[in-house]
């Protein structure tokens, strides 16, 4: 305990309060966060070479939370007063847990954010393999889950890759805001020590730091925006679960059988479990927004201890999203499409399309074939294959439309990784100078 | 690894899917169904009075969850299939996962409910007395954050117990409904084997059973609903941990020790730090109310997988309203009342209404109060303290009038324990005759 | 414009904080409120009768709310001091648009809640009178959206009746504590004016008072709890709109032609609009929950006008529950079923079971037949009918148990329906004398 | 009644599944999107000049929704063929309601967009010259609700400057992704019809189309995401709300008089009711958000009914941001700063920092300065102003530093604005090459 007085170490508010469980998560990223504080300290000459090299090495050195904590800051304060000394106490100097805790959680978000861009254009490049796969596997296309149209599977699998793409883009928004540093920002204002923000935001491979100390010590806008990209997703993904839930129920799919489960009392039973799950999850993840905007709503300016109560959302989500794009990847690699038969109805419109392309005003042709098919003698004059070859929009699942169509959609990915790619490089060329300056410091200790 | 067939154990369905962390809470809430089962079968003479008694023994002997299982309910199976060989089997007989997750997740929510309505009974109790003890202390009553006019702070500790008493009457209301048994209606449509539900759920302690087996086996709406109760107790407690943090700022009142924190940067700091984590809960609160409402909208009728991610929520929201209901009682129990100055213009509206009183129209004494107010020239011709004692409303802070509601109040708390400990006997009644019998089976063993 | 004086009529504060438009819905919940408080002030001979006559007949004739007014309390105190004169100020005294508000808020939600608990019991009463009528209609019982085992339409009906009796209890306890008095309570403290509230409540028709003033003034959270019950209702039903949308997308039902429609571009299509409309409201219901619950939170005690926008959910909650009941039972009401072919799989679990019951373990027997399952060569002895018949558990779909069960069904709705009565024969009966003494006092003018 | 056929136009079903109300936002939107249709259907020679401008002529004719029609698009070609007799059918080729009321969805809520981002500039340029007005005025920076440091009130505004920067950017690209066009893909699958999507994508002004017709036609996604951006942004000015309810009700600003309001029964007090309402309107686009995700949650691929309900949502939080906006613009154009008089503990810290700079660890010094604000003796030997004019970090109070951090973000916002311009301009000059072929196909009519 080291900086509570006012109450005493057994007090319930130890308990009710800590953030132990959710600091966890953050470990790695707070003490690296201390580290570019540390040597922030050396440079502007307020410790020397030699204590800034012994606290680095008991920052190394740390490794757990031990019990009897309010937070990771503390611990880990307590930790290298322990080992380096009463100098120890000079990284209580120009910063606070405010400006810390928030930097430790950008830079773990980023991290996540970056892994979930990366899963996303896996999953894509397999969406749209399959889609290759299955160009011509006819399949129903569905309106208010009612039969509508022919398609393909392959048409199917691309509309997949396009939702995501979209929530790609807003996720990759969302990235760029969060990686801007609020180290040096303090409790609120800021400092009378000469800290030089940008160098830390450097140090650390942010690209920009969070002017404001009040913006950058207490707020978490940028974190929750961050969670709604998350719903975003889990909400493309629910769509596409229950899909999985309902084709199966059909008989138009066969799930891989490594994504379904039996029943204990019902021995037949191939229940699609892994997608259940994965539509669950976008409910929960839902309630997540909700409980960080309901927390964060009205909260008074300035950190306030609610925040911690965010945190484990972050994770939660972040975590949700990475298995959800997992299992799907992997459920699409094995689907297998079963042999559909199709109600012939569902021609109707092509049906009526041919008729209006002879001179008919199309209201007039459908009512024409709305006629017959209500009496039940509507029978069409093509069949399911070229319904689809006539197609002729662009984004169609004509399969001449939709080979070029394929074809953009890589390109776009490509795009995209190279975009991933030059971020991810930024911050680890950012990332190895600070190592470098550690190791310096280290250096015959 | 017992019932799943279609893939093999390594796979990600059985890390994506797989419910012990939740499952954990309710171990034993499972071997008490269990156990209800298979002296139902044994009644029912479909297993011998051996057989019954080494499958009770082994019942009692599981412990924990081995990794590799689905869920607690594969476990335990095959746990007592192991130690009583495949005469074990015969659990399986009439049940399902269904019937047995639905029943142990209501007598765990029976038995939180119960605790949660006790705890409230104490704080209710703790903030009467405390009215008492501050029946005279002047206090400024707020609307809008502004100041309106002088009560009592025992008036403000008897309006948190009216809150709390309509929140205990609805929590009462969902424990009656979910103390109802859904054992023995099997996966969805109950069974061929002779199963007597009525007696099933006299050993268990419910008052009646679910009748329709689809309802029993895949309802979760009376669980819902019950942390839509948890939600609103904890709306009223975050309304009040805002009062507190506001207040505490205003220096009206002083938190205990034990309940406030000081800051890494600043040494002066009180922050009020259990109000915080508590109004912070309440958004928590909120969203897992969304989570729950969420996965249940428009689920298709019949036991989803979607049910299992549910079941973290209700215990999550019941631990959460158990330690802020201990923390506030602990709160109010050590607060201190900080000397008020409040100003006069708080007095204006009982001045209006002496003016009125003597035979002007109410909103003409009003005008001519409210110019003087705005002219900065009003000086009220009564006190704080004879601005209370003149109130006549019943429910008022006049300490004559608010002694006697205490009364009525301490009246209605007794009532209310009446009622709870009855519900109470009954179970501990019926729980002990299940326990006579499963002694009687193993006897001799 | 009344009572604002710090700014002009003309400002943006009068648009942005206006409750006219919700303030529609309760006009005469306010008027009724307002005649209460006139009656109460004759009877403790505040006001004479003929001033107290002229006000009554005022507010008789006020029937919209002008523009240019910040709520309908303002303009029908403007109205009646045009009407009466100065003597109409009168009505000002001992009381707030902060009781008065609160008064009308439970009035309506009283009726609506009444009004709903009716819908409740027809929608019921139509779906255990169809429950006889397809008493013996087989029908698949799913699972997991998986054929599961079969059951008959007449115990799928009694399943959804038995979701909405623990419903229609919930929302009956929200109910009771909804109707109890605010009335008298004024803005937060009560009044040295000589009010009985106990009298006011009486009149109103209302069970009891809510004592304490900061409570009974700036409580909502009676009202919230019933949205949670309309979020509970709403819930049930989408679980319903799912399965009619998917049971008519798999041709198991055919859905009444009055609630279904086409589609402008494809004439074959039968879409179930209503049901999808239907379980949408359920997800807005969740969000105008979450609205509320987010708005609530951490309010400061007091009245805070954020409590304005609130209102309007209160209507809309009812309102969508309304229109679902009526469309729910109207669909029931019409809906077909159509011949089914159900897989000889969903008797696996009958075969298995009476295996068993031969005297092998379950386990045993089940995976014997689940290996003749997983090679296709399982052939049922018992057919689907059969395998009805042989259920031998309460609540399950045998039509001789489910008889007795639709038997036991009705008479709890006998008892529900009695117990609603009484609650409206008492209400009724109480604002009888109000309205005589009313009339009383107009007499002669 | 042009499409519904089932049924009869009395069906409760119409005014259940209705969505006139929500529609009257699009009417514009949806007779732009038709325009286009006709436009490429005439250059694509289906349809002749004649008729084009025939239909055009009527489309512009077109004004409100009359009563008895399913939707606005129904209502639409129903006027248009009683305008222009049978031919006016044509419009029906190649075109869906799903097609066009995702198409008109975007182009409103594009507009709204711009309209919001020009919003937020606006509000941002009046807080950074308010900034440099209060560059000087000494403000108390809260943490935890508890005074912390002091700093400016310049500070305080530069600092909501700095979020509303960060929800800018995430608003402009959820506006980049909802400017895509959706037009011509038609029910699911694309038309026969040979409809050239990317011409009438330019035509309307938009970036880019969604390919996949599946994705164009049903897809919410990017409107969703839209409304989280006015969640984000709806937070920030939530706590911002907070602190001027606090704030004037601690008398350290006073609210301009068009933003308060006063109370029935008490004429003294000064309600800050447009804070209120704007911090509620936080609470209900909370709502809005869950609703809209609720309600796509799980929702089958393809277009269901279930996203009428969806559409009021997103016109309800483009409209309360707007309006919030621009209140508080007025707000902070008009706020007084009263004199405040702060605890000299709040430069505990400053103390501390100075102490440690002359060589000691800050632990050790903050443990010094610690025991004597405990003791009561601390008396600092910096004041106030001293105290932030030596802040040394970037982003601090110290005047010289903000003078330069406000310059930045004035700069920043130019960039925006120009962004903004680029956009718009794009924009404009599309749909006026729309508007000149409509006036060409329209001339000599």
């Amino acid at each position: 305990m080291l900086y509570r007085k006012w109450g005493s170490s057994e007090d319930e508010v130890v308990l009710f309060t800590s953030s132990i469980d959710s600091d966890k998560e953050i470990i790695e990223e707070v003490k690296l966060t201390m580290k570019a504080h540390v040597i922030e300290l050396y440079l502007n000459k307020i410790i020397s070479k030699e204590i800034a090299g012994k606290i680095l090495s008991a920052i190394n050195d740390f490794k757990e939370i031990p019990s009897g904590y309010e937070d990771v800051h503390e611990a880990l304060e307590d930790y290298i007063i322990k080992k380096v000394g009463e100098e120890g106490g000079w990284i209580g100097l120009g910063r606070s847990r405010n400006d810390h805790v928030a930097t430790a959680l950008r830079l773990k978000a980023r991290e996540e954010l970056l892994s979930i861009l990366d899963e996303i254009i896996k999953l894509r490049e397999v969406l749209l393999n399959k889609a290759e796969q299955f160009l011509n596997v006819i399949f129903p296309a569905f309106t208010h889950l009612q039969p509508a149209q022919p398609t393909t599977f392959g048409h199917y699998l691309s509309y997949i890759e396009e939702e995501l793409y979209s929530a790609w883009e807003i996720i990759f928004s969302n990235l760029k805001l969060v990686n801007r540093s609020p180290l040096g920002s303090g409790a609120i204002v800021g400092s009378t020590v000469n800290i030089n923000r940008e160098r830390e935001a450097e140090m650390l491979g942010f690209d920009d730091i969070i002017t404001n100390t009040i913006s950058a010590s207490s707020s978490r806008i940028d974190l929750i925006s961050s969670v709604s990209g998350m719903v975003i997703l889990s909400l493309i993904l629910s769509r596409i679960a229950e899909d999985m839930i309902i084709f199966s129920s059909m008989k138009l799919v066969k799930l891989p059988d490594n994504q379904v489960s039996t029943s204990s009392l019902m021995p037949q039973k191939r229940n699609p479990v892994t997608m259940e799950i994965m539509r669950a999850k976008a409910g929960e993840l839902i309630g997540f927004f909700t409980s960080l905007s309901s927390i964060y709503k009205g909260l008074p300016s300035g950190y306030d201890l609610d925040m911690q109560e965010m945190n484990k959302y972050y994770w939660y989500s972040f975590n949700y999203v990475k298995s959800s794009l997992s299992v799907m990847k992997s459920l699409f690699e094995n689907i297998e499409i079963l042999p559909a038969t199709l109600d012939n109805s569902m021609l109707a419109t092509d049906e009526a399309e041919s008729i209006s392309l002879q001179g008919i005003p199309y209201r007039k042709a459908y009512f024409e074939v709305s006629s017959k098919v209500m009496k039940g003698i509507f029978t069409p004059s093509i069949n399911f294959k070229e319904s689809i070859n006539l197609k002729k929009t662009e984004g169609s699942p004509n399969p001449e439309i939709l080979k070029n169509d394929i074809k953009k959609a890589k390109d776009r990915i490509e795009e995209n990784k190279m975009r991933l790619n030059e971020f991810k490089t930024k911050i680890s060329n950012k990332i190895s100078q600070l190592k470098a300056i550690e190791n310096d410091l280290q250096e015959g200790l």
